[in-house]
């Protein structure tokens, strides 16, 4: 019932998802049985069922109250479904805070994980980069950010594929002694303790230095991560007002669309889906608010891989591989 | 000699200036002597004297020591003709972190300002826009913000020509509880003392929202910044290598060039030139390290705009207006 499209996009990711594979996927779609059902009219595969959650979170609903105050709503009945095992991973495109805040009460943190935090997948024409946190936690301290490197390489490396990654600090200068205390701490903690940290990133050279993983606080990564939405919304519309001007604007943009369109392919989130939220005692994949069908699809592929990979198990013992060895 | 392209751009800058308004500028280039003379040849306008400055700041100085260990720099020897009223104004492309402390050491702060601030001029097609602070303390209190929007405000109203400003908080959700302590705490003393004060500004809206002034600390404002500049870059980088790939690509282009120029010219810094550091006792114009001719020729525009409207005069007189009320 999540996202700006729902459910009828939440619905058609999910049929498409189960028509590519349809021996590997069970689907439960969590919301009110009756809009589903009006949705999905007769023919529901039989790898898909309802698991009805009448309630509905809105925006004035407080993220860390969900659990109490709406217990029949999907994201409280979906994640419930992940506790009790009865569900691999679970899958939403509604309020990040709320998802995050009813996870971490239902699911829990991966034991030694001080801060779950959200990775989100960049992808760009030297391979995806991951930028961790992106706004789990708007307050942080260095430790934090140093788990949140260790479980972003884990989960690029493991799910994403992307041999040994190389980890990076988004600073303002790329000198060790640049930024705020916090940052300059975190430097320094990330330098002693991680073989692959290369130093600070500036904010020009985030897409295009070699740290595969972006570490920052969730409010820096936050902010950047929608104004860099946002920027290719902007273009793109002023690129289209200005092409009504002349014809021959217009013929050019038609020759020119192929090349748009790659572009697009390669910066776009829908083609990658969801990231899950990292430290998490279980899967729990955050898609964008304005996902489309082939976001939600594959969202629910990265979901597969993560619960295949046995993410939450395995960034258990990544933690505490490092933890005994800071002993 | 700062900036990517000094000293040749400079000058060339400096010259374009005084040629377009030969009655109303008298430049001084800040510089080596032997070198400047190499690029100027024999045919300085009378209006163009040049400021010997031997020594050469590199990235290796400390910025804050840079006073003393570089005398004969041409930060040095430049703010101090401000101070000794030889000049009204500085300009550079420098090292902002250079000059910024150069700047403050020299001339000092405007009387009640606790942290002069860097503002960003951010040209969109409703409007210029301020984004404030964007390096200058990236460590920040509630009360420092709320000098940044007063200062910000004044600067957009009086040298830009905006009417009242509307005044945003970057943060990484629209409600008053959203984000970090700091950001929680800035939003509610901008609530309680700025009447143009509109609220949070999330990420995905800092271009189209409808705040003329964008606060933050100098540490998100930096990030932003830097990173929608390389984007512009990186997108016109992939656009021209995947144009190479067809002839029908490069005709659409060639059509489409208007379109793209008119798009570039509204977004581009080069436009409109530097923008000064406010609460600063004197002016000084940041311009970009990349800055090319017509950036440096817009910042010595923008110089002369400040000294005309008396901006560090008026930015005492605001804060002190500000503060007599606060009693």
């Amino acid at each position: 019932m999540g996202g700006d499209n729902a459910p009828s996009v939440a619905i058609a990711g999910a049929m498409e998802a189960t028509s590519q594979l349809p021996n590997d996927l069970n689907l439960t779609l969590v919301g009110d049985e009756s809009i589903i059902r009006q949705h999905v009219g007769t023919n529901l595969p039989t790898n898909i069922s309802i698991c009805h959650a009448p309630e509905t979170v809105t925006s004035s609903d407080q993220a860390s109250r969900i659990l109490k105050s709406k217990p029949e709503s999907s994201i409280v009945k979906g994640l419930k479904l992940v506790e009790s095992q009865k569900a691999d991973a679970f899958i939403s495109a509604g309020s990040t805070g709320a998802v995050m805040a009813t996870a971490l009460l239902i699911l829990g943190r991966v034991q030694g994980v001080r801060r779950p935090a959200l990775g989100a997948y960049i992808p760009t024409n030297m391979g995806g980069k991951i930028f961790c946190d992106v706004g789990a936690n708007p307050e942080v301290k260095p430790f934090h950010m140093l788990q949140f490197a260790i479980m972003a390489s884990y989960y690029l490396e493991h799910i994403e594929g992307c041999n040994n990654p190389k980890i990076g600090l988004i600073n303002i200068g790329e000198e060790p002694n640049k930024g705020s205390e916090l940052y300059q701490e975190t430097h320094k903690l990330l330098s002693q303790k991680l073989s692959n940290f290369i130093g600070n990133v500036e904010g020009r050279h985030l897409l295009t230095s070699e740290a595969n993983v972006l570490v920052c606080d969730g409010f820096v990564g936050n902010t950047v991560l929608k104004f860099a939405e946002s920027w290719v919304n902007v273009f793109s519309k002023e690129i289209s007002i200005r092409i009504k001007e002349k014809t021959s604007y217009k013929i050019g943009a038609t020759l020119m669309k192929p090349v748009f369109n790659s572009l697009k392919k390669n910066y776009d989130y829908e083609e990658h889906g969801g990231t899950p939220l990292l430290g998490l005692n279980g899967v729990c994949i955050i898609a964008h608010g304005s996902s489309g069908i082939k976001s939600i699809k594959n969202s629910i592929f990265v979901a597969k891989k993560c619960v295949e990979e046995k993410l939450a198990l395995n960034t258990k013992r990544t933690i505490e591989t490092f933890l005994a060895e800071e002993k």
